[in-house]
């Protein structure tokens, strides 16, 4: 089974890579480009067929590890 | 309008950052990860309101900035 994991930073945290693509797009005249936030994206390959306890093992991984959880929101999705 | 664009390394690429993620999953415990791949996940608020060339403006960016075609894949998701 393979889990699909996005690490975005929450809302009112500052985001200054996301400004630096922002400030990068316009200069290259992207005027319509009001904002841009940058997250992670995460791909896991699990052994589990069991789409429940695997939807728990990847949020344990991500309240322990990968995401940092003060300044980042998690959301898991399972595929196949 | 909001764009979401996932850029994550083409297949056959290593992948090192995904690795030590795998690693460090095992030696906390998590013996069931067989794999994992890291990415980016941007989010764009665009101006445009007319969602094929929101899209088709968005790919350029990827071509031009976000991705590097040579070792990157991208793709595009319109919302709202």
């Amino acid at each position: 089974m393979k889990a699909r994991v996005h690490i975005t930073l929450k809302q009112g945290v500052l985001d200054p890579q996301g400004k630096a693509i922002a400030s990068a797009l316009h200069h290259m005249g992207f005027a319509g480009v009001e904002g841009v936030r940058q997250g992670k994206f995460l791909e896991l390959d699990l052994k589990s067929t069991d789409r429940a306890a695997a939807e728990k093992e990847v949020r344990t991984m991500c309240e322990r590890l990968l995401a940092n959880t003060v300044i980042e929101d998690y959301a898991v999705e399972l595929v196949k």
